[in-house]
């Protein structure tokens, strides 16, 4: 077992703040800062650009896409950071139809995170060929893949819910028509055990920023399995995705495997960051991280109930159904989570009216969460259950 | 005109070292490593999430853009900053064809830097209209600019020669024939001055990383002309670029102008530092450093052709022609360059033979010129020059 204590002891979290929000932004590793000064005074500023080679920026993204890749169950080699997490939609997806050109089908659900709806509608309008985007119901999924789908297009844990796909499973039925599988794994890099080798992903893209813990706006990373890695032909052709960037050639070669996902000039800056914060992973497996956020959530799940009947559940209630969040549904959503926060425990809230915490083991304790239960069982039965409008005094100023 | 002994102060810039690479990668602001600190402990650190509207991450694309906007004659808002050049590019071109439906031929220059042509290249195979990239030598684009063009793609400053295009005149040659101008500003931000809406260019784009001093990788930046700002769809639609994100629909709806060039999560932490470094252009306008980087950059050439023979000018003797540097061919430029690094003096080489130096007048005075010329002309005359082979032995260890 991971020493949670320990991993806890490496992050910065402020005085009288109970942090369960890592599921949208992750907070500051110790080490991180340093290690930016570092890299700007050290690298930056002495090597200048001698630090392209020198202090290693131009590996960087390969390097720290294989340190995530572990996390995701990747084969070294194969997954590659840069972009955001939009970008990497777009190239999975392109890369995805071209390789089945006589299907028109992208087949997503309403669970799945927008940009990566929009992302694929933007893709579908510029290729003109008719492609249609199919979202269905999350649990109309798996009837709905046929063999006139190119593509599966799924976020693993719903953002919203937690729901966890049975990614294996579906991505076997992709396969057994003939389709592909993409999987957004914006809520479960660092928070489910992942198996794209094992599962046989096809693609797999996900973002820095939650679980991580790489900082606001941290690259996003992509994941092409090794069987496609020679056979897609980028859409998005930056220089740096090219077999030999620095002969400045007229016309682009693919680099050989997932380099060629590449684009522009690596943030070296944002992976300074991010170094620091998969750091903290070593050593750490996932299914130890994942048994312990199922402990905790357990605990929150029946503290919040225990006292706070107007909550629902909207998590599914069988723990292996579920990402590394927990989720309640309450009209005045919006305004008790405001009230939460004005209390130090900090949430969020995504629309119609779902309250969502984020449970991170790498930080967070039985103690954080008996805080947490508390608080929000002050704000929703002191403070806001008693009043008739639902509404905090303290949200609408 | 502006302080350059000041502007200079605020740089970091180590002992020994004379940085003619600023067309490459600026150095480091000394005020970046602090505002950086004070983003990840008191923003990131402390405000957590709620750093994307208390601290105005969310917003800052947008500011950021303007003050790049300032130094490229842009209209306020409508400049947005993010993702790298090669993505902006892609997006402009994509943009730029989509209101040129009727037309084939995206016009380039051999002298354009690879990754617009290649980013071109990706989109052409995508879009599978057969449109044609058609790239003729800088000097016949004039007379290439036929009523086939739908969109002119030309980098203004040659990164090889320096060569600079005549813009305005250009892109009205463009839009006589219906064709549109999208203008890669890669080496004239910060270097020269550029007047994008009295130009009346359609699209800009342009990276932070060079003449900017943002930092290694950091963000790109698009301008789109006000008058095409709600009447481009966006290639890549990402949920920042929607009107309204955080309302999660399931259909993309562009937001208004040039936020719909948004894609993803915005680079947080690579912001921090570009803020720092446009801290430093307060106050200086880009004619006044044109003006002193063209003296510098006469008295560079005058004292290079003195004593080294061997070496061409590159790039054009008139200095209104130029960009802010300076480059000379010599077949031997790459061990040339590596024995002139070895002595302290940084420029940078680009393949076949061009030994390439930045003038940046925000931190390079005549002592720094004279001591390039000194070491050029030590490198030249007396190491390479006298070896039968042009081989320097530094460059072979």
């Amino acid at each position: 077992m991971p020493d949670f204590t320990a991993t806890k002891s490496r992050f910065h979290l402020p005085q009288g703040v109970t942090y369960l929000d890592g599921n949208s932004l992750g907070p500051l590793p110790r080490a991180a800062a340093d290690r930016m000064g570092r890299v700007m005074q050290d690298e930056w500023g002495e090597m200048l650009i001698t630090g392209w080679n020198k202090a290693g920026w131009m590996a960087q993204p390969g390097v720290l896409g294989d340190r995530i890749g572990r996390l995701i169950g990747a084969e070294p080699g194969h997954v590659m950071l840069g972009d955001t997490l939009s970008i990497k939609v777009y190239q999975a997806l392109a890369a995805a139809l071209s390789l089945r050109p006589g299907r028109r089908v992208i087949l997503s659900d309403t669970g799945n995170f927008p940009t990566d709806l929009y992302m694929a509608e933007g893709l579908i309008k510029m290729l003109g060929q008719g492609h249609e985007l199919r979202c269905v119901a999350p649990e109309e999924v798996e009837d709905a893949i046929t063999e006139e789908v190119a593509a599966l297009m799924l976020t693993e844990v719903d953002y919203r819910t937690g729901r966890r796909h049975d990614m294996p499973h579906l991505t076997q039925k992709a396969h057994a028509v003939g389709a592909l599988a993409i999987w957004d794994l914006a809520h479960s890099a660092g928070a489910v055990p992942v198996d794209v080798a094992g599962g046989k992903a096809d693609f797999a893209v996900g973002c820095t920023y939650k679980f991580l813990n790489g900082g606001p706006g941290a690259p996003a990373f992509i994941y092409v399995a090794p069987r496609h890695a020679e056979a897609t032909a980028p859409a998005l052709s930056g220089w740096l995705g090219h077999a030999a960037p620095f002969e400045f050639e007229q016309t682009y070669r693919a680099a050989p495997g997932v380099a060629r996902m590449r684009v522009g000039t690596p943030p070296v800056l944002a992976m300074a960051s991010l170094e620091a914060a998969l750091d903290i992973w070593d050593g750490v497996e996932m299914a130890q991280v994942y048994a312990r956020a199922q402990t905790l959530s357990e605990r929150f799940i029946q503290g919040i109930e225990a006292t706070c009947p107007m909550l629902t559940l909207a998590s599914p209630r069988d723990p292996d159904q579920r990402g590394s969040q927990v989720s309640f549904r309450f009209a005045h959503g919006y305004e008790a989570m405001q009230a939460c926060i004005a209390h130090g425990v900090i949430g969020d809230f995504r629309a119609p009216d779902i309250m969502r915490f984020g449970i991170t083991p790498l930080y967070l304790d039985e103690g954080d969460i008996d805080r947490a239960i508390e608080v929000v069982t002050k704000v929703m039965v002191q403070e806001l259950w008693d009043d008739d409008t639902y509404r905090h005094r303290s949200a609408v100023t």
